[in-house]
């Protein structure tokens, strides 16, 4: 079977994926959701004419001769705007935030003031100055957040400043995860001296989850079509179902012959890529099945390449077109085989804050303690040549 | 007053934080959770030698001369090992994962071979291959994970594979939001002409999540003292108190006056920052209190200064020694004043993987818009001189 490039795996595997079905949700809930349309402000900011300071909203034409002495004739708050007119020799005491009066056009900042009962001695003022004009920020209307913005503080801080107590985001997408294998136990178990304890799916659930989905564990499903089948049934719920192990065509890898009988159209391929060789895939309906290779490393690899931009698909996320960051080689690379390779590696940065990478020394794809340490991947192009310590390459930072 | 450096108002901010008590945790309620014990193994990892491949598990010795034919006696599946030996001549059939049976050195991966009835043909092989030794991962007693670590996918499932259910993680931070003002209005409200939408506390909540606490919202305070402590009252449960608004020394401003009646120990900062100059800090019983100034953009740029690195002692996470990163100007910056500059803009990237950052036209610090447009945070220490175009600068990226 010829090795399928990454990005030709990664073109079929994101094909024909939608964002799910728009849902409304409170203001307080929608952090990290991803807008499923375009958003438009319900009302202009600032709604009035604010001053920008502490001080006296005057006229500019009587200040522009100083020192100058003006009448104060009222105040002007924060919630409660002066209701008259500021006329020709007459001052407002303004703060900030309150809305400029009428005939006023400039805010005299109160360290350039002295006040005396109902006067105020002008020592230096600027024309214009200190006013936030209405609209200045936006205008009713106005197109502020498109569809497929993911929410953070900034984005949700200016929802609610256009007035909008709920928002609607795209649903999040369910994953299912199925592991696999008769030495698989769970967590907290007491193990056999053939047994292996099941950690995959929660590396997995921590990725979907930091990537806005909502992750269910299946749990682990012995090397019988039986219990594949049994199991992944109970996630016929889920936007994608994810195996880990048996993906391989080995006699004991039962994932792609179970799931066959369930009606899946499966594809199977050998990807050019390392870690993380053998990957299932296929469709039930409008559930994809994503086969990851058992062994923990090359899962969570094969997921960060594949199973997130499904993910991004599916939330609506707006494609950024940033491509990964470089950093600085550590020591040389030798020469990479027909495979894309994701080399992990840890870094320094140096004081002009440049990063320098260093793969680990084993690479081997059962290592978990190493990828833990890791905190990039280096990618190597399918067959780049040795490449020299000092080198630029691209990486794939994780977490 | 004289204007407080960013970094000693940060010095002080954070001083005396402690983590959080430790709480205990189900492994699948972890993610993103900081630990608050250094994690030993609590097995061996593989717990023996396993096959790297589906094939046979040989010696050595009986693979030296190629072709070689052996007689098959046996299976080795994961989770169900071969009970007996391999002797001289012998073969057992072995899959990925599966224990490597005693007398057995080499693993003959399957394409390698031919398999007739019960012997099987070797036709290529390298001794010593294709076995994972029996704790080439980790080690029973072995640190893997230290305190102050972020769990997130690495480390979950490393924590799994060590057999940890149950993880000990420092308290989430509880932090309080009041928001004050006679103008400001909940969202959703239809609003009259001088009022306006209380937006920051969804942007803080936003923040606060994603760093790790747990935000909860008190209200909107009205301009009176009475109205500050009864609302600030109802947060007496949490960790940090932040105020939005009132934070300055204006009469308007209550903030400090109200809960120095509560019994807090204050204190009122200029900060040399742009945006965000007055910042309230204090002390009650162990409860600390960050008053934000109200301009929207100063109170977002605030807490992303003082409150997350006190999130961050409270989390007990780890230090980072890692620079703000850098990236070049797209156009040329003036002479900087006094005050650390904290300028919006937006980032380009290079075909060569540069980041390229332009400041956004208007600097106002109440334009919510511009800051959700703004990509990052341009770092311009007081005084810095005239910077031109291509010149590297410190950058804080944002969300």
């Amino acid at each position: 079977m010829a090795l399928l490039s990454v990005a030709e795996a990664l073109a079929r595997v994101i094909e024909g994926l939608e964002p799910l079905e728009a849902e409304c949700v409170s203001l307080n809930l929608a952090s990290g959701r991803v807008l499923a349309k375009d958003l438009t402000a319900r009302l202009t900011q600032p709604p009035f004419d604010a001053s920008a300071m502490d001080g006296y909203a005057v006229r500019a034409r009587d200040v522009a001769q100083l020192p100058a002495t003006l009448k104060l004739v009222g105040e002007s708050a924060a919630g409660a705007g002066f209701k008259g007119r500021v006329g020709t020799g007459e001052a407002v005491h303004i703060f900030t935030g309150a809305p400029v009066p009428k005939g006023a056009d400039t805010i005299v900042i109160q360290e350039d003031t002295v006040t005396t009962n109902d006067a105020v001695l002008i020592k230096d003022a600027a024309p214009g100055r200190h006013i936030r004009p209405r609209g200045q920020d936006f205008r009713k209307g106005e197109t502020l957040l498109s569809a497929g913005t993911r929410l953070g503080p900034r984005e949700l801080m200016l929802a609610a400043a256009m007035n909008h107590a709920e928002l609607p985001v795209n649903r999040k997408p369910k994953i299912a995860i199925l592991a696999t294998g008769d030495e698989v136990m769970p967590v907290g178990t007491e193990l056999a001296a053939d047994q292996i304890v099941s950690s995959v799916p929660y590396g997995l659930a921590g990725l979907i989850e930091a990537r806005g989905g909502e992750a269910m564990s299946l749990g682990i499903a012995k090397d019988e079509l039986e219990s594949i089948v049994m199991l992944a049934r109970t996630g016929s719920a889920a936007d994608i179902l994810v195996t880990i192990g048996g993906a391989s065509v080995g006699e004991r890898d039962l994932v792609a012959s179970a799931l066959k009988d369930e009606g899946l159209t499966l594809e199977f391929w050998k990807i050019a890529m390392r870690p993380g060789k053998p990957l299932l895939y296929g469709r039930m309906g409008s559930q994809r099945l994503l086969g990851l290779p058992g062994n923990p490393v090359s899962a969570l690899i094969c997921a960060e390449v594949f199973l997130v931009p499904m993910l991004k698909r599916l939330l609506g996320l707006r494609d950024e077109s940033r491509p990964e960051p470089e950093a600085v080689l550590g020591e040389a690379l030798e020469a990479n085989g027909p495979r894309q390779h994701y080399i992990r590696a840890v870094s320094e940065w140096r004081p002009d804050g440049e990063r320098v990478v260093r793969p680990l020394p084993s690479q081997d794809s059962s290592l978990m303690a190493a990828l833990a340490r890791a905190d990039c991947l280096i990618l190597r192009a399918p067959e780049a040549p040795p490449t020299p310590a000092g080198a630029r390459v691209r990486i794939v930072p994780l977490d």
